[in-house]
């Protein structure tokens, strides 16, 4: 069995006890930086954004404890996953609770959906506490005794941000605040940071690699792939039949939607893998390339 | 045999004469209520914004009556449906008609498509006259002797307004205007109300249960179901054969795009279904959950 | 054995010698003409924006000269085509060569894809170079030998520009400059053209229409067609199984995207093909129909 890689995020840890798996994410300001020496004052879960990546296995019984150590009230929601009404994570119309600042909520539910990419993210005053970057991937895993063809099985986050103080066309090092209602977006990153300190996917030749993608920002952004054809096996948690799968080297990933793709690695070198958007490219409009890019390096030929 | 439901907007009403339904559409300008006490100046038809839905069987035979109450001409195009050439309501280019004010125009035609979910809108300065409001849903029902499984369909129209008049960040009664070729964008409605104005949509357990997503704005709006998935299982009116039907919980839908979709009410609550572009849940860029965002609320359990 | 037809632009001829396709690309400063009278100070390839149309088959051995005149350097990427690392055209970070100005370079490579719809575009500053017209159309063809039920073919290449120094909600005869960093996007375009410019698509009654659609813009444009509907074939040069067609009338296409779309022509007349984003639809924000429209026209009923 193989644990998705979200690389420059760690995967969230847990302790059995008692046959459930209990988890701790803990929501908080976050300085992240998105560039050498370029930082952002963001909000995040223990420490990154995106927070930790949480892995588990259908069927699964989870206690994730949700601490709030920012200054107003927060709440997560597992997007995608079909849990009870009060733990949705909405308490703006669901039985569900705001967790208050220095206060926590044990979100319990079973896994009952089955392997796929889901996200978490906040849904307490949405639109500015997502923009802030309150948020995460959750991926239930294939069963450890299914013979998978995988050999590397990869998830990228996508967020946008409004940093401001910051003159269009110029790259300063520096801590930045945000702007999470400005419709302004400068910085687009890819697990919580921009091209060229986007980390690259490694792979070998003869490999199947597995990418997820995740969309947590404003935009669809279409992730292009350079060199090999994505197949396209799943979306928003949820495998297609084999019969429907089918081939692109571009893939518009909307807002809250996840894509699970493979590829067979047959053309050795060095690939782009970006957001398609040509803004989307630029750091700050600044004309080197950056922003959501990344590559996928063959590390030997 | 069950009618569509679009919350808050009333079907048009039909005189069947010599085997022709005969409706009348009045394009005129609606002060529409967005939030309760904030109201548009904007342009819809029959004193709605979008207007009502007209709701038909293949085969029928209509005469659709649009009189031009605005203050310059205008037109409408069944969007979606094979008419003739001179029916589909695109006078700068085609023999159809531009209806000027106080003037009307009889679109004449025969539904040929099979059942499914389509759109009507103006195509005369289309780019001011839709960003003012004018549009409905445009319904060819499953033909009453076919057995369904559905208990409860609904149709909701997405729509984005660009308000003037009133300060980012705040939100106050009144009635404004709007700015139709405006790009900053800032009240985002499902059926023509912004939550938490919007209506929710009923459900009880152990139904099955056809949403359908009309988009006649600017944006794709990604649309986001929680607590359960989306059989997604047609497109601008067209089936998708059963065997590529496909599951989703988060549908991005583009401007002119409809969607078709199905679920099975198992998992009681209050489930929000909403945009996933955080901004969109906003009213003005303001804190609360506002916007493209409504509810699907079990009655019981 | 037909060729694909991209209205207003020329394909690009080529020599053959010793078994090996000889293209010739010169990217370069293009006046390009949007409107009558009104001109962009735009890059392009061998005086067009978008650049001529590269018509290649399977198994071909190509040599694409590319001899940059513009004052910075440039590169070309084959977007959608499995090259080698060192043909693929993205200096930053593969081995492949960036071109200065004065320069060449001959991107050599066999055509491995199976028949489809590519672009081809730079790959240096691209935020800045993309948005300055620097792209074209690239089609494998199918096979001659190949029996095909198509009788036109066309290609639809979409664009966008900022062009500054033109107050909005005005139009005046000129030629501007572009500032390609600004998101204030005015003018939108097919094959270089915005309506009333654009050239129909002719048609006539009783054929098999293909209309393929790529995307070098900013925006997923959702392209809506009157009259009739899509059969979606084929997306980034794979296609689809035939079990997997589907139909539409609107068809999202994200920036990086190619579909692939055929249609029978049963109902005749001047039918509108357009971007279904208001917006889009306006010429730097004035009221008649401009923009991202064309029609597909039958020339004899």
């Amino acid at each position: 069995m193989i644990l998705v890689i979200t690389p420059g995020i760690p995967n969230l840890p847990y302790v059995l006890k008692e046959g459930i798996k209990h988890f701790l994410l803990v929501a908080e300001p976050v300085t992240q930086q998105l560039l050498p020496g370029l930082y952002i004052n963001g909000w995040g879960y223990n420490g990154y954004i995106p927070g930790p990546t949480i892995q588990v296995f259908q069927g699964d019984n989870v206690n994730i404890r949700v601490y709030n150590k920012l200054s107003e009230p927060t709440s997560v929601h597992w997007h995608g996953l079909d849990v009870p009404n009060v733990m949705d994570g909405v308490p703006e119309v669901e039985p569900s609770p705001r967790i208050d600042p220095n206060h926590y909520f044990d979100y319990q539910f079973k896994i009952t959906n089955p392997p796929g990419s889901h996200m978490y993210h906040t849904h307490y005053h949405t639109a500015k506490q997502e923009m802030m970057g309150l948020g995460g991937t959750f991926i239930i895993l294939d069963p450890p005794q299914k013979q998978s063809i995988i050999q590397r099985d990869y998830f990228m986050m996508l967020q946008e941000f409004a940093v401001i103080g910051m003159k269009k066309g110029t790259l300063s090092p520096g801590t930045y605040n945000l702007e999470p209602l400005s419709h302004d977006l400068n910085f687009f990153t890819i697990n919580g940071r921009c091209f060229p300190y986007t980390i690259p996917l490694l792979v070998k030749k003869d490999e199947n690699i597995r990418i997820r993608i995740g969309n947590l920002g404003m935009n669809a952004h279409p992730i292009h792939l350079h060199g090999h054809q994505f197949i396209v096996t799943a979306t928003d948690g949820n495998s297609f039949l084999e019969s429907n799968q089918y081939l692109k080297n571009t893939i518009l990933v909307g807002a809250g939607e996840t894509y699970d793709t493979q590829f067979y690695t047959n053309n050795p070198g060095i690939w782009p893998l970006h957001c398609h958007i040509p803004h989307h490219l630029s750091n700050n409009s600044t004309t080197n390339t950056g922003g959501m890019f990344t590559t996928v390096t063959y590390t030997e030929k």
